[in-house]
């Protein structure tokens, strides 16, 4: 008897009978020499003098305003690292059918032959004009912060850090129905982050902008805190707007008492001790993928009352797929050319009330949430 | 009463309807978590994995390996020169679009932000793992030489400057029905070559490779010859392999008793003084765009056994697009990592056997010749 196959190996199956999840397709028929005088020369001389008089006709004449370029250089793919910009582009191209899908843009993969920051920089800087917002993806912190951050500052498209943001909004998104859940006040609660990459930094800075008011960030050294030795640039910043007590210590001293446990670290951090200490009714969020930073069982045994993990086989995933595809729609639409702080507060609220009622188990919807896209959408175009 | 719409009308028309002539879909649906688990995490990372251990299962696992990147700065837009990378991209669109529509092959329009040919050298060589190779498009000569070259140097998957080697093939495919119409040997004829840019070199270089050993480029100074001063690098080039007489003088000096004229040069530059003065059934190329170097009535009234213009509403339209399709369809499916003068020397043959009995007005075929494509692609295959 055969053993049935894993999802591993039917993913497997499925890439290598496909070659690939995407492809590009023409709007319109080529049929005639007709078509094709419409379609290329000489018709699209014309299309093309319209645009060299008027560059700004570009969006409205090619498919720029509907196109996000998906950019890693494969230093932090899913939870397996540095592993190479080639073993990115399945993810990329994951990422561009599900934006087509949900939100009907077009996205393209591209992987870079580059680690180095300004050459990445430039390299996008360059590419910019065939697109109209670009994705960073799978980018290893701290350089992702800089590139960001340049790229802001140099394109006047939406630039947006994937893991980073998206993860953000989407943990904003579930803590904002969590606290509703365990009758808590977003501005009171007490919440431990364990992690201080890309979405550690983010959810730090985005849950601070929402209310949040009491937050620690720990990394490997335990909590951060404005003057520690050794913080890089993004650390010494999150310092000055979180732990306001200057409380040190390790992720278990800071643990004690604390309503929300946030983890975008690594499997088996947060221990049965920690989850212990913590204040009545507690939040966890062990976003560590595939495995988590506790295990849902264990969880449940100590009495989590909501637990969020970053996998889909679990209740309450958190998923930047129920972010990006929502967000850029709303963006394109509108016109925006940065992604603002109130932007992202508004996606997560639009992806919290899309949850009509929720519950421990439903602090979250999933991607086929009927309206969820459309609702992120509309929250990004009343911005 | 309202007058017809012009082409130009309806094209501008029918691209301010589409936004864009192509556009991304998945291969596979996306309906349920189940299929999500497949297509992106948690199974993507299986896939990411693999290629982690062993980058070249990223042609089998990917879209890659059917994938161009059709690459423009926008300073040589069909003829209406450095009109800007935007005033590009809805050509390169109209290219994707045929690219799939006729041979099934994915291609990325990608326009660049610079001029600077380091600049694009770089930027393509650290975008080039996203891609199976490697198009350039409406780059300015003398500039795209040294970008092509540099490109073949660098990768090792095919580059291939359409401007140039997609205009040589399809004369030369042409070339070889319009001798046969007239009774000639491509050993024997007198050619003379007037433009001596992209295609125009390109041109020489292909047709001597082929086997045409009397052929006369001209510039705006006049023939080319070994010696003469003020010549480019390419200049100096071609100079060593075309012109062994090393006749001087004006395109209307050497063109006495030339077999053929193959123009991409200038709307108007052959005269009626120059074609009378050809041999007996001369055939004259006239390539300039939208505009040609003599007007289609002229040169019958002049007698010109047979003419081929750029124009798709003229009879004999030498169009890139006859050759592209079917060559990277060929190079995918065979493997090849660089474009030899053995492939195009291939192509060119299989397009010109597309026609089965050459006329006059039919050296060469249309686009949508049944067959054509895939005989590229074999033709190409079989090198």
């Amino acid at each position: 008897m055969t053993q049935p196959k894993t999802n591993a190996e039917r993913a497997i199956e499925l890439h290598r009978k496909l070659r690939g999840k995407i492809e590009i397709h023409s709007k319109t028929p080529i049929n005639t020499m007709e078509d094709l005088a419409l379609v290329y020369t000489p018709g699209v001389g014309a299309v093309s003098s319209l645009i060299a008089e008027d560059p700004t006709q570009t969006d409205l004449l090619t498919w720029r305003k509907n196109t996000v370029a998906i950019v890693s250089d494969g230093t932090a793919v899913l939870g397996l690292g540095d592993i190479g910009p080639e073993a990115a582009l399945p993810v990329l191209e994951g990422k561009s059918a599900i934006f087509k899908a949900f939100a009907g843009i077009d996205a393209v993969p591209i992987i870079l032959a580059t680690k180095d920051p300004e050459e990445i920089i430039r390299t996008v800087e360059i590419l910019a004009p065939s697109f109209g917002a670009i994705q960073l993806e799978d980018i290893s912190a701290p350089r992702c912060f800089h590139i960001e951050r340049e790229l802001e500052r140099r394109l006047s498209i939406p630039v947006m850090h994937d893991d980073q943001h998206g993860t953000a909004i989407v943990v904003l998104a579930g803590l904002l129905n969590a606290v509703k859940v365990v009758g808590k006040e977003l501005g009171e609660i007490h919440v431990v982050l364990n992690g201080a990459g890309a979405a550690g930094v983010a959810i730090a800075r985005l849950l601070t902008t929402a209310g949040v008011r009491y937050l620690i960030m720990c990394d490997r050294k335990g909590a951060i805190y404005e003057g520690r030795d050794g913080l890089n640039e993004e650390k010494i910043e999150v310092a000055k707007i979180t732990n306001k007590e200057k409380k040190k210590g390790s992720l278990a001293d800071v643990s004690v008492q604390a309503d929300v446990l946030i983890g975008v670290s690594a499997p088996g951090t947060f221990t049965r001790g920690i989850i212990q200490s913590m204040a009545d009714a507690p939040i966890v969020f062990a976003l560590a993928n595939p495995v988590p930073e506790i295990l849902s069982e264990e969880a449940r045994d100590l009495g989590v009352a909501v637990l969020a993990t970053g996998r889909s086989d679990f209740p309450n995933q958190v998923n930047n797929a129920l972010c990006y595809p929502g967000l850029f729609r709303g963006m394109f639409d509108s016109g925006v050319e940065h992604v603002s702080d109130e932007i992202k507060l508004r996606a997560a609220h639009a992806i919290a009330d899309s949850v009509a009622s929720p519950t421990k188990d439903s602090i979250i919807s999933t991607m086929f949430e009927p309206g969820l896209h459309t609702r992120v959408a509309e929250s990004v175009k009343n911005a």
